[in-house]
């Protein structure tokens, strides 16, 4: 975090995680008790950073993120924005350097194919922000519905009750940061027969799913339409509108969804579950793809 | 939601909440239970809707948030960003309409006193992420600060241990909306001796904190020097940064804080408690003001 050297910016390819870069912090706290003098600890804290990302050298987006994975978030904006569609759109993602300081690892440079249009003007008036006209959220839906087609069921996508059940247990025990901070996300994606095939965790909700967005589009696994998308917490508009970027038939949610959230997926053919605990769990929209 | 008829734009006060607007809809939903088979159900959702605030009628944000005390939300907002400090700098505060349209409900405009001035394009480029230059957490830390002085600790605000613990439980009671979603975040202010002062509700972690800032500011109360401001989730960088600006001494946290809120708390002074349960609590910084 020292002042950044002065000399010509140059890039480098970001790792996953970035080097030096841990999602977790180490501190000194206070714990209190009731009826017990205070004790000093050493606590585990997740990790935040703000995340520049700048498409063509322009900055897009400044967003506050767990530190890891920044390639994976920076490709699964782009797609849940609708700007890029195919792998080879993203020539090249990188961080911006300047000399041998690490200080610009919280910018990121994502290197665009000629080809690919986008309108940076809207894009920066509405930062993400669900690409929402403002009028009302029926005309939001609709805006998200002309750059995504929905989803056509009946497809053949279907999930056992009882292995719907298991899979919060299984993101639970492949969250290794949240177990040791409690401040953290995540976002996995299972196989019906409920394998998991990754999970990302992040300080926000929305980081965890464009990461892995992001992880399908760079490793050419999009669309996941054979696939489950678990959410460790809410599911909100912006959550299925990424989700269904990402072609996902069924989304399951930790915790409670919106209206918003409900209507969207119910015209989207999109299926979600909420309140996703080990005995139960609440179906709002296309029941038929659990058995 | 219907299509807006056309004529002349007009205005009308928001009324807190909104006429028309409740912060819950009741939906169809199909409960699954291990062993038992499909109950058709109705169940409470929160709602989510877009509101895109409007400052001398150009769009600033968009932001997806609960219906009801907008004009505090927007309010808020603005404090927090420093464009606003005094409360004769919004003149009035009023939903745009067309006709007799519902529909502009989403759209709230601001209006400043002439004399009030902001960067627009700073304030649109960013969108209230945090005012971070991009660069580090260290930098973002310092562009906030130099916004809004540290507080002075020691001041006088002390809280009994024992009445910090109650504070969620007092929370919980007044927040009649999640009780009956599970999906709505909270934000409460209380004096130091435990008496609530207001709750309000939202989809959005930072929006229930902006309506509390909001609702500060329009009714006169800032700064909130002598009070404790309760989260019902996690204390992140921009919840502090907006407890600065309503100048809270002590923050309160249901759940874990990030490693950049800590840091933030310590540089300014503030309180940072974390995981606040009815039996025990982590202090962060500023143990100092808990007896």
């Amino acid at each position: 975090m020292s002042e950044p050297p002065a000399g010509p910016p140059s890039t480098k390819p970001p790792t996953e995680p970035a080097p030096g870069q841990s999602d977790t912090t180490r501190t000194n706290i206070w714990r209190r008790a009731a009826g017990v003098p205070a004790q000093a600890q050493t606590d585990l804290l997740a990790r935040e950073e703000p995340l520049e990302i700048r498409l063509r050298g322009e900055s897009l987006t400044v967003t506050m993120r767990t530190p890891g994975h920044d390639a994976e978030l920076a490709a699964g904006l782009l797609v849940s924005e609708g700007i890029v569609r195919r792998r080879e759109e993203i020539l090249e993602i990188a961080y911006c350097r300047q000399g041998d300081s690490a200080a610009h690892d919280n910018i990121l440079n994502v290197f665009l194919a000629p080809e690919v249009e986008f309108d940076f003007a809207r894009l920066t008036r509405h930062v993400f922000a669900s690409a929402s006209c403002g009028l009302c959220g029926k005309a939001s839906i609709e805006a998200i519905q002309q750059r995504f087609p929905p989803l056509e069921p009946p497809d053949k996508v279907v999930i056992e009750f009882a292995t719907l059940l298991r899979l919060p247990q299984l993101l639970r025990a492949a969250q290794a940061s949240f177990a040791r901070t409690g401040g953290l996300h995540a976002a996995g994606v299972f196989t019906p027969q409920g394998e998991l095939i990754a999970v990302r965790e992040d300080i926000g909700r929305h980081n965890a799913v464009d990461k892995i967005v992001g992880l399908g589009f760079r490793e050419g696994r999009l669309p996941f339409d054979q696939h489950v998308l678990l959410i460790s917490g809410r599911a909100s508009f912006e959550i299925m509108h990424k989700a269904l970027a990402a072609r996902f038939p069924i989304v399951a949610a930790v915790s409670a969804p919106s209206d918003l959230a409900v209507e969207f997926a119910e015209q989207n053919g999109q299926t979600l579950v909420g309140f996703l605990r080990s005995e139960s769990a609440n179906v709002y929209s296309r029941p038929e793809r659990i058995a």
